[in-house]
This record gives structure tokens, sequence and C-alpha cells, in this order.
């Protein structure tokens, strides 16, 4: 039997010593400047920043959105080919945010994982169990499901309360509940709302959370971690693009540095808590 | 100033006397046989139908994903740029289903409206308001909301009821007073639930709604402009996907027949009901 993307997730994340995932979000304007010539500069952009972290990071997670606007779909999937080369302990996130009726979300499922070979795409709830499930039909991929994003827009509908439980709480309760048979489900859920994360935490002990909004956007690391992590230490992985990707006008040093940085940074945290569980001071 | 994009539908409707819309959505494993061995077999399928159908549809919607599934964005572009050629009366929506946070939003919706050209974009609510803006801001372009959808999975979360509301109203009540400042805004509305359609046209007299669901689907034709058509007898865009482009095995006469036969068949309505409401015998 396939192994499951879970227990996928947790070998990449043991192999790199790293709960980092390095967000593939290049900009053409933001660009550094040696690259801005280059013949596949999106590439070109790629390869230095996997060149730079790898073996520091459990994912890479490329946001297709800024491949989609430049039609540089040969860019992703050269990009993704070349972190099986590079960083074949990683896993590769493709972050599509799809959601459809069951036909469509199968079109989609096979855009991910047999077009770009991705391990795990990110999908959308709010068309309910048959526009999911087509994404949750492989145990060795996962699909990553937006639960509580980072974005200001997220209170709109997410924090709306559905008899007495905010929409976002019921929709990890119920993908949990039914849809994660093949233990290949995890959810989305920004670093910028850490009392959000601790209750989704204790109510799903054990699903694995995808975390955007360190950096950039302004999530703060240690209450991410004290709020997210699982009883084992782990169950989270964190998303940084543009704090890593163009740390020091995008040189390779610098990547390498914001990116390890960030790995050790979040272990310093998880060694402290690791000790503090075992001395009874905190609740794991 | 532009045409805003709900006066362009409008003009687009009149012209052709038809609010059907055709869904492109062509699969490999279904093509016509004799066009299974085309150089570019979607590309065929697509001239194929948009000949047939020209004239009779106020909009086409190609299903990105049955595309980006195959690679065929090339396919794709070319195809619209015939139904701009064969059919410049209509409207092109690219059904892509889009979310995601602002910046990447907007990388979308360059996609969308540059690289492909689409007249108006399908994008769904559940980041809420800074996902959905970057959409709105071409005040000739269209944001097409994910409201009350066509599948059984609506109901996992679209009818969660907030404070007595369902979850769908909610978002179509948010949207209509918050984000439709360019009357640019349209809903997403099954045809599969004509009660819950009844509620959205009675609480947005002035919105447009796109309305799958009818055929393949098995959506209900009169039960669904009785529910979603407005004061003067539009306010819909119908679309139909499978019942259209693989009528008749995909013969060009079969596809135009279809096609033909769902205008008559609304327009038919439409008459019926505008000599009702003229007769006092039904509300407007």
């Amino acid at each position: 039997m396939a192994e499951s993307f879970a227990d996928r997730l947790k070998r990449a994340q043991r192999a790199t010593e790293s709960l980092v995932c390095v967000g593939l979000d290049p900009e053409l304007a933001r660009l550094p400047p040696d690259l801005a010539q280059a013949a596949e500069p999106l590439l070109a952009f790629n390869r230095r920043i996997i060149d730079a972290t790898c073996g520091l990071a459990a994912a890479y997670k490329p946001q297709i959105a800024f491949y989609a606007a430049l039609g540089a779909e040969a860019a992703l999937l050269a990009s993704i080919h070349y972190i099986r080369e590079r960083a074949p302990q990683a896993l590769v996130i493709l972050d599509a945010k799809r959601n459809d009726i069951g036909n469509t979300a199968a079109a989609y499922a096979t855009e991910a994982f047999d077009r770009y070979g991705a391990d795990a795409v990110t999908v959308a709830p709010y068309m309910g169990t048959d526009s999911v499930l087509p994404f949750l039909e492989r145990p060795d991929r996962g699909a990553i499901l937006l639960c509580r994003t980072s974005n200001p827009g997220a209170r709109d509908f997410q924090d709306l309360l559905v008899d007495g439980l905010p929409l976002y709480q019921r929709v990890a309760a119920h993908a949990a509940m039914h849809w994660n048979v093949h233990n290949n489900l995890m959810l989305v859920v920004g670093a910028t709302y850490p009392r959000e994360m601790a209750a989704l935490r204790r109510a799903h002990p054990g699903l694995s959370f995808l975390v955007p909004g360190i950096g950039a956007q302004g999530g703060d690391l240690a209450a991410t971690l004290d709020a997210g992590l699982d009883a084992e230490g782990a169950g989270l992985l964190i998303n940084s693009s543009r704090a890593i990707i163009y740390a020091g006008g995008g040189s390779g040093a610098a990547i390498r540095a914001a990116a390890a940085e960030l790995r050790a940074a979040i272990n310093v945290h998880r060694a402290q808590r690791g000790r503090a569980i075992a001395a009874g001071a905190v609740r794991a």
C-alpha cells in the first residue's frame, strides 16, 4: 500500500529537520536585477531559490497564479522538476485553491497531480463534498483545505457564527469527520490569527496545518508555534514566500540565510517547548 | 467612461435575443469521433461549437479546468479568439472559480482579463473582500461570485444558517452591499435549487445570475425562469454545456439545434410571462 500523504509529510519534515515551506511566488517586477534579462527569468529565479534552500525546506509551494498570469506553465513545470532533482526529500504543494463540481474538480486534480506531479494541492471548501473528494482519492497525495486564511477578508465569512461555532471550525469539523478517509487532508490556517489556530489545534490534534502569513503578512512566529504545534512538536508546515525569496534583493546567500534563520527559529522554539512539556510546565 | 459590465451583458442579450450561455467544456474522451484525430482536437471541437451556435448565444463559458488538465492553454486562447471573430456580440466568461489573497488575486485577474481577454471570470467568496475586489476593479469586466451552486455539495456549507439566514444569502447580501461599486458583479445561482434562486431574486432584483445546472445536471428550465427572471424578463444567463456540445454525438447540426431549442424555450417562457405580467396575472 502506498504511504499516506500524512506520513510522507512527516518523513519530509524529519529528513530536513524542518517545518519550513518555501513559497515560489515570483513576480516579474520584483525579480533580482541580474535575472531580469534571463531567457526564462521565473525559472532562473526559482532555480536560484531551490539551490539556496535545498535541505532546509520540507516543502516548496509554487503559487500557480503568478505563472498563469504570464503564460509561464512551462517554467512552473521545469521548476517542479528542478525541486525533484535538487531537493528530492521535499514535497511540492501546488497552491491553486481550486474548487468546482465533481467532474471539473477531477480535471483540476489531474492538473495538479498528473500534469505538474504535485504531492498536494490547496482546495477551497465553499462548494462542499463533491467538489473536494476528487482531490482526496489518491492516498499518497494531499488536499489542503482552506479553513481560516491569513488575509483580512478572512473575517467576512469564515468567522460567521453557525449555531455558536464559527464557519471555519464547521469546515474543519466536516472535513475531518467525512473527508479524511485516507489520512491525506490538511488545513490552511493563517499565522495572523493564533487564537483561531489554537482552537483548531484543540479540536483536531492529529491534523497538519499549512500556515501562511509569517513574514510579509506580519504573523508572529512564536505565537503561531505555541498555538499550532501538535503533541509531537510538529503538525505544522510554516510557509514563507516573500520574506525568503526577496531577502537581500534576491541573492542566493541572502535567500539561504533567511530560510536557515526561519528553520532555526522554529527548531529552537520546538526544542524549548519539548523541554517545557517534559518538565510538566506546559501541556502538549 | 467605459460601458459597465452589466450594460454589456444586457446589450449582448438583446443583440442575440438570447439568455443562453454555451459552456465550452470539452473532455477528450467524449470528443466526436471524427475530431478525435484532429491536430488540435479541443480547438477543432470548439470551432465547431462556435460555428454552430454563433448568433444564438449571449455568452460562451470555457471551463478552464478541462484545458489546464491537458496543458491546452493555447487551445483555450485560440478558442476565445475564434469567439471574437465569429460571435463578436457574445461575451466570454472564463469559468475558473478563482480565489486567493490580494496580490495573488490580482495575478489571477491578469490571467483572466489580460492573458485570455475574458469579459468576466467566476470567483469564489470564501476568502472575503481582499480576495474578490481585484476582480472587480475594471468596470467593463465582470466578476461572477459563487453564491448558491448547482452541485449536491452546495448544501454542506452554503445552506448553513447564520442568524437565521443561509450563508449563500449572506454572501449575496455582502457582495451586493459592499463590492458592486462598478455594477459589474453577478452571482452564480444553480438551476437545481429554484426555491433558493427565488429568494435571491427577491433580495436582489437588480443583479444578474449565471445559472448552471440546466440539462445534464437536471435543473428544470420553467422553474428556473419563474424563480429567476427579473422585472424586465432578463437578469439570467442560462448555461448549458454537455446538453448542447454533445448533442447528437457532437455534430454541428445537432449542436445548433440544441442551442436553438434552449434559446426558443426560454424566449417562449419569457414572452408568456411578459403577457401574464401585463395582464396582471403574475407579479413582475
